[in-house]
């Protein structure tokens, strides 16, 4: 494993997409909506680590959350945890944890991920970031991963990509025409119909210098702000750096604006799992495409239900119930159907609500 | 309130047809299955202390819940709660507790009742017992209480009633022609188009002397093996005494041969709360016919469903349920279609085998 190998997981996220699994105080990436007795955040961590040494690998999250990744994942040096003191999207995020990352090896290799997001076939990501990381290496380029759009979704990011490959042996890699966030539905039709893009997975990888580059010419205010930040930085001093600089995302920043962007395409499985619905299509199925993730459950003539109830100490009995899901934690069970998860969000308002009256 | 007037409850049922509300070890009686609050015998016995004395009442269960029943109505006297060592169907619970009514008063009006029955309607409830009591006290007749049945029911007992009042001033009373234990459905049917015949709501009204005669006429051996017993017998007698008797309804032993039996037509509410479907016609609905008994719930789009979740410490949130029955207990929670709830005693089965093999 290259000792230049660093990744920065970005675990800064928060919101209550999956309630009641999740809620503002347990957002998504540090439970195990899977099903598979990780978190997201402790799936990544394990992922990257075949990639990079794990003291390379560096976790950014929002102020109060360190001593839950500490908790999920032992033995990380304080270095390893980055505690934000507002939120300011993923640049500034980047750029802090790039700045611990030079003052421990200037020659780094840089990985840049989130932390919620679904990958099937460890062994082909394996792989497929040690192929990124030699093109980085080769190249002062910046590393996309692109994922074959299965259909016009269009709440993706979408990358349209050259024919033809950036170098002649690394076939799959593709010198990036255009990015578009989050296309109208007969645009993203359109793009599926061309054969011309993937989905952005959000994941970038680069050497430190480039991506020092690349801040520093488009995004020279927090650039300026956060470099030579290092972990132990004044807290007081970081939030009055942080008040100074604007919120921004790194693909809005500098990715759909650098000229010397690649994307490489995903041979693994991937999904950013952001809905029931994600979680639901990325979940293996028993026989009557029931997705049981979690819970203690019997079925009998239950189909296409996606069953996640890790919080509950009950065997659940579900008969004749076809396309619904059924999720339970500390506090609150719900049965809803799948085809009406937006109004999800409803009923934990109305929970809140609720729960507020009842002090 | 007249201090000749006694109530035997029979309260030894056992069955977990309301699982997983109930199980063997928590039959019906003993639960809060109409969510009011109360366990069935708790309603029955608040229901008779408007009839009789509350030190009249005498309550017969099955060996080991003794406990239970003076846990659930506090202050009763010993002699009060009779724990029956075996189990011998009606009968002999019977014989035992009028044995043990006429050591107290040999003038006693004796209400035999089930525990775990529905009634709607106090006061006229409380109006019938009582003018039963007074034609009891008039006449060496056995009461019974006749429901106008409102559907060809094949569960029930039917009551084929003379059409002329037994007596002028007690014009809903009547003289009874047949008993008819679960009739086919097309019986059910004509006895139902032919308007002379009532449910048996399994209660009845007698002297203690007319109930004695009843025994040692039609079931002497019970009479005769059990009479003279206390509520103090020794344990080993009474064993040694129910080993010698056989096992026998009242119903068939008695009701059904004696002569002098006559029916009270009732105009309280009556349901035997035998079904999950039985407890959801008996039951309040509200606006969109959901029966909600107990539990912490929110409802969208929920309609023709039972909920009754007393023992679960979650609030339960539902969306898009038609029909349904929603249970928890703790350890189970139980989601299932009201027209398949005839299958929950196999879920309860698999259950306990599943329990077992974790073990």
């Amino acid at each position: 494993m290259n000792q230049n190998n660093f990744c920065i997981i970005m675990a800064g996220g928060f919101g209550s997409r999956f309630w009641p699994l999740c809620d503002n105080n347990n957002p998504k990436q540090f439970i195990d909506i899977m099903g598979n007795g990780q978190s997201m955040l402790q799936n990544t961590f394990h992922r990257y680590a075949q990639v990079c040494p794990r003291e390379n690998i560096i976790i950014v999250t929002a102020e109060g959350y360190g001593k839950r990744v500490h908790s999920q994942i032992p033995d990380l040096e304080s270095y390893q945890v980055l505690e934000e003191p507002m939120r300011r999207n993923t640049a500034p995020c980047v750029a802090w944890a790039a700045s611990v990352i030079e003052s421990i090896n200037p020659n780094a290799n840089v990985i840049v991920t989130p932390s919620d997001h679904a990958i099937f076939g460890d062994r082909l990501f394996v792989e497929k970031m040690n192929k990124a990381i030699d093109a980085a290496n080769r190249f002062d380029w910046i590393i996309t991963v692109g994922v074959r759009p299965s259909n016009p979704n269009t709440k993706y990011g979408y990358i349209q990509f050259s024919e033809s490959a950036s170098c002649k042996d690394i076939p799959d890699l593709h010198k990036v025409v255009t990015f578009t966030e989050k296309p109208p539905i007969e645009m993203a039709r359109q793009f599926i119909h061309t054969g011309e893009f993937f989905w952005n997975a959000g994941i970038f990888i680069w050497r430190l210098d480039v991506l020092k580059e690349a801040f520093s010419q488009y995004l020279p205010v927090v650039y300026n702000t956060l470099h030579g930040m290092g972990a132990d930085v004044d807290r007081q001093q970081l939030l009055q750096n942080y008040t100074r600089i604007d919120s921004i995302s790194i693909d809005y920043g500098i990715i759909e604006k650098a000229s010397n962007v690649h994307v490489l395409e995903a041979d693994f499985g991937w999904s950013d799992v952001e809905t029931w619905e994600l979680l639901y299509n990325a979940s293996g199925k028993d026989a009557n495409n029931n997705a049981i993730l979690a819970g203690d459950v019997m079925t009998y003539d239950v189909k296409n239900c996606l069953v996640n109830a890790p919080g509950v100490d009950a065997t659940i009995v579900l008969q004749g119930l076809d396309g619904y899901i059924v999720t339970a934690n500390k506090g609150v069970l719900m049965v809803c159907q799948r085809d009406q998860q937006e109004n999800i969000a409803r009923f934990m308002t109305d929970y809140e609500l609720r729960q507020h009256r009842k002090k």
